[in-house]
């Protein structure tokens, strides 16, 4: 019988609770508001408690500490969500289920399942980008996910403004960084509209993918990866990918284009798992936890 | 006795060849002036060929092929210096002295002279930028270096505009990239006279150090390093430190600032190693093609 391994995908919406096997596939999964954590936590640990895993892997909301060896590890940090503000739900979690916890964020989640179980399987370089109501980044070099000091927050690189660009973007922090000028949000305080009411209107998509292709180019003189996966709600917009592919070849002005480069449609592709990539990559999450790679 | 190691800084103005030891003691330093393959070659195989070296490391100008197991490995790509583009350097060293073959980039080298060597070598998230007359980044990541498809080339990323900034850039790929802004040539292209007569000219100063703040906080975002370490001819104007390190502060607004963030003048030093990091990263990187870490 192959082992069980408990996977927790927590949003600061919704927190989806799974069981999967060692392929990633989900055997059983539920979703549960989340409110404060007294009340999502006692449901969470009420789910997994007679599943009999043998690790769980979160994938969470940010910003989080997953450093090992740290002293906050398993920590929720300064986050907007007040009530969730320096949480231990990793330490809550092992403490209630008595197993070995993987610890991550949300998007280092999804890209670990596109990596482990996805079209991407046989990468070892990949920027996996959301781009929703905020925009984060899981960058994956040389096989390993880049976590540094903290973990990035790619959604705050600042981008050049196009000619005559007045937007003074949507983020508090920044302005016009790249989730100031390309969240959902964004789009909405740009053109008055929620984006999904803005489909047919070319000129939105022409700015919006002009401003993700800049920060694909960008990113490419950074790390050079393989490929870029994205995801989240605003690239359901699937108009929207040729025209990143085209702008961001633009943007890199022939660099790094060497006789190997691959085609753009799998350089820059939309995420291959439908939408559950990140609750398969809390999967490899506790596999990893399972075999050691934890605190 | 200790082992010797072999070490070559291959820059497109000069080749320094050097012996030395596993503390990365230099114990034997010649340099010549990189002119063609077949003259230049010649001097450094003579350099080398009676020194009895374990093995070589060499750093060098690229586009390179750092890429183990790839076809063109050890070849420099399509370089402005036409001589040496398309030619197998590591290859014809390897034939030649009959030794295993460590191979990088220049900068590549830097970083690991710093952080084998240096006052970073207990870190393992750091970023080497050296601004001179082009500008470039070598990136620890978890204690290994970021290779990627190919290599970084991180001066060409896009920064944002100043208010007012009219300054159409000195990159004939990008225009106003990072190196657009912030090399050398881009100095003297803006100012109208070599960075080095305009010292004492605050506004000059100011312009570059927001420039690369600008940078610095993106990378920030992008990696989360523990350290930069800037070095390059530019960056001997040390009048540029304070400034970059407020600067990059208020780029931040605030964002990945945990309790233990180091203090300004860790976060964002100079080299430690004089200018000797290109030659000792080039003498760790023949230990670790001593070790096997090459092809």
């Amino acid at each position: 019988m192959s082992s069980i391994y408990g996977a927790l995908e927590a949003g600061g919406t919704k927190m989806v609770c799974a069981i999967g096997d060692e392929t990633g596939k989900i055997i059983d999964q539920v979703s549960y508001p989340t409110t404060v954590p007294e009340e999502t936590m006692s449901k969470i640990i009420g789910y997994f408690k007679d599943k009999d895993v043998q690790a769980l892997g979160v994938a969470c909301f940010g910003p989080i500490d997953p450093g090992v060896g740290s002293g906050t590890w398993g920590y929720i940090l300064d986050t907007p969500k007040k009530a969730w503000k320096g949480y231990n739900i990793a330490g809550r979690l092992r403490e209630a289920l008595g197993v070995r916890i993987g610890f991550d964020t949300d998007v280092n989640g999804s890209l670990l399942g596109e990596v482990t179980f996805g079209a991407s399987k046989d990468l070892t370089d990949v920027v996996y980008i959301t781009i929703g109501t905020g925009v984060g980044a899981g960058i994956l070099s040389g096989g390993r996910i880049v976590h540094g000091r903290l973990h990035p927050e790619v959604g705050h690189m600042r981008l050049q403004l196009l000619p005559g660009d007045e937007f003074a973007g949507n983020c508090p922090f920044h302005g016009t960084c790249f989730e100031g000028l390309c969240s959902g949000p964004a789009i909405e305080k740009r053109w008055g509209r929620p984006a999904k009411e803005l489909a047919d209107d070319m000129k939105v998509w022409e700015t919006e993918a002009s401003y993700i292709a800049q920060a694909l180019a960008s990113l490419t003189m950074i790390l050079s990866p393989q490929r870029f996966i994205l995801g989240g709600g605003v690239m359901h917009q699937k108009q929207l990918f040729p025209m990143i592919r085209e702008k961001t070849l633009e943007y890199m002005g022939g660099y790094m284009i060497t006789e190997d480069f691959p085609a753009m449609d799998e350089y820059i592709a939309p995420a291959s798992l439908g939408d559950d990539q990140g609750i398969m990559g809390a999967v490899k999450l506790a596999m990893d936890a399972m075999w050691g790679c934890e605190q």
